[in-house]
């Protein structure tokens, strides 16, 4: 089953790399160009009979790898 | 107004990094670990009087420094 993993700064840490894209934005000519964020999106496909064990199972992988809590946050759906 | 600018890998194209991501979960004792695909989400906040206005400077951006529409797809939405 396909599960879909969102994971983003928490609010208040600062983004090197938005903040990057957001200047380069600038200097190709798109004026107030506000904050930048930037997030990862990490699409599985686990083996889970439910739609919940999908989810528990993607939660899981967050914890262990995809997210560093310290920082990030993270949300998992799943898809279809 | 804030906008997203989803940026993904076109189907077909070799994904190295979601491969070591899968990998490293498989080590970390997630068994069969199907395909795994990793994209972008970049959250600006652009000067825009209408949705419609913001999301064609999301495009705007994504055409011209965001996605590399080479490899990748995008897809911009507004946000609230």
């Amino acid at each position: 089953m396909k599960v879909r993993v969102f994971v983003s700064l928490k609010e208040g840490v600062l983004d090197p790399q938005g903040k990057a894209v957001g200047h380069a934005l600038e200097n190709l000519g798109f004026r107030d160009v506000g904050e930048v964020r930037i997030s990862r999106v990490v699409d599985l496909d686990v083996p889970a009979a439910t739609a919940q064990e999908a989810v528990e199972k993607g939660e899981a992988m967050a914890r262990a790898l995809l997210a560093n809590e310290v920082i990030e946050d993270f949300r998992v759906e799943a898809a279809s």
